[in-house]
């Protein structure tokens, strides 16, 4: 942990699901004072058994805490919300994990927390959901967005980012709320979408038996994310269809040329190189990880350093480290 | 082996990219009598490296051939099969690996080898392509497709059955060329198309450099056929642009459907249920395999065999075995 850290008092978590359960479960692995809960008591009752601290209620949970991170569906958020605005301490800073930021600071402004918060989302998942499903390891070294506006204090910013780059091991791009929308729309929502689109097309084909007995390789891949719960990906869709929406209507506008150009032609050259300077410059990542760390640049914690992030996090570059006087930056890919 | 098997002769390899280099691996590795020839040199010294037999034309690999696996690019079938119509056994049958049956087919009526044609697909590839990435792992025990039209002589067809489910260990479903094409459009062309659409969306986006550091699984899974040779996968759905033009009209139509609800009401619930009966059946392939074996079922080798077969396999059924008198079908699950 940098020097920059978290203020005394526990890091309450509050909602014990897939990513909730895997936070707290980091933390503890990694020796942090972390108190969670959950709304189920049969949740709350397995996270003990697998030694967690536990607190029976909300308010329990943030009474001391220095760091809270909201783990709930954004539907119960409002509600969480307005419990952590009356129990926890006014130096608390309230963070998320939700998969979008937008909605959130949203919520978070109607609940009198504005000044407190940051957002954080970090890129992880599994198709499973639950704290069953959880797992330190989920969560372990991942890549994070931070997201902040104007008026984010500085030091609620460190202490988020302390928490993504010392104790949860991560490394975290500080972004505007809304490039941390679309670039999820793009990189998260509207791959959701296109997979339960593939296996739609199935279900509703003649050929359904056949096809789904031929399946290989590029359906399974292409589906994945389509066979988990589909509630839960509407959700996350709906949550972000401000993004969501334009970024479909492009996919709709290109696949439509695509298909103009198959019938015309036969043929598509253009739309299946389009990416070749992505595919080229090997930007695509295979898993995360923390960069190349050889190339370290500080940013020094001086007036104005939330907004030197952004621009550099925006151009591509990733937050790697805190140390008590500076930022430590890895630069985007050239 | 089954009773009903390869004629006397050698089974010849033409071509020896990915799949007819691990088709020519896995056939020696089974003790079958193959030889192989490629187009290159170099592709032919590296097979003779792997211990292969190896012919340097084709004429010479297919001289004293039972069957003959056609495992060259498309545009290059025309030529192969003229050396093969010349130069073949007439008793010799010949098969192919194509991704696409009825443009084959034609290929093969045109060299005059309609009498001894049988198609097949292997469902199974990489994203490496060549002789270096092939292995005998990779063919082994998958399902293919074979596939007939009326003319079909039934002892071919049981020759072409045998190599796959006796040799290969794999299992088959024997359908119309038209039906091949139709499944495979939905589930390895149009998957190849989206899966291109979603890394060209983030190629030409503001947010790119943003949206490729925050990438995770589901764009990870969403692109990885997209990260191969984008001109192959180009070929591959140019070849079958008759039925991939179709499908995506119908993708662009239900994804403008999905834009128009999120835009509406930010919710497109229908969209995201739609396919829920085949994820409640389980019917989506993790990997592929021989099926139930417990409910193997007879199909005898009656006049008429192949059609049965044909009607069995549209139905989802599957092909797992072969015997002198019988072919051993594995029903769809219900």
């Amino acid at each position: 942990m940098s020097a920059v850290g978290v203020a005394p008092g526990p890091v309450a978590v509050v909602g014990l699901g897939l990513i909730g359960g895997s936070l707290a479960r980091l933390l503890a692995a990694r020796d942090v004072d972390v108190v969670a809960t959950d709304v189920s008591p049969a949740t709350r009752a397995a996270a003990r058994r697998a030694g967690l601290t536990v607190a029976d209620d909300v308010a329990g949970c943030v009474a001391d805490a220095s760091l809270v991170v909201l783990a709930t569906p954004l539907r119960a958020m409002a509600t969480v919300a307005a419990d952590v605005a009356e129990h926890a301490p006014a130096a608390a800073t309230v963070t998320d994990v939700g998969s979008v930021k937008g909605p959130v600071r949203a919520e978070m402004a109607a609940a009198g927390l504005a000044g407190r918060y940051v957002g954080a989302h970090p890129m992880a998942g599994t198709e499973r959901s639950g704290f069953d499903a959880s797992d330190a390891a989920l969560l372990d070294g991942v890549r994070w967005a931070v997201t902040v506006d104007d008026g984010t204090d500085p030091g609620r910013l460190a202490t988020v980012l302390a928490l993504v780059t010392g104790s949860c091991a991560g490394t975290a791009a500080v972004l505007a709320d809304d490039v941390h929308d679309e670039a999820a729309a793009l990189v998260s929502h509207v791959p959701h979408v296109l997979a339960t689109q593939l296996l739609n097309a199935v279900a509703g084909a003649p050929v359904r038996a056949v096809a789904l007995g031929l399946a290989a390789g590029s359906f399974r891949d292409g589906t994945r994310v389509a066979l988990t719960d589909p509630a839960r990906t509407e959700a996350m869709v709906s949550q972000n269809a401000a993004w969501v929406a334009p970024a479909l209507r492009k996919v709709v506008r290109d696949l439509e040329l695509v298909v103009a150009s198959l019938e015309r032609n036969g043929s598509a050259h253009a739309f299946f190189h389009a990416a070749d300077g992505v595919r080229q410059d090997g930007r695509v990542p295979r898993r995360d990880g923390a960069g190349d760390r050889q190339a370290v640049e500080r940013v020094p914690l001086a007036p104005g350093w939330p907004a030197v992030l952004v621009e550099r996090c925006t151009g591509g570059a990733v937050v790697v480290g805190l140390t008590s006087s500076d930022v430590e930056v890895v630069p985007a890919p050239v």
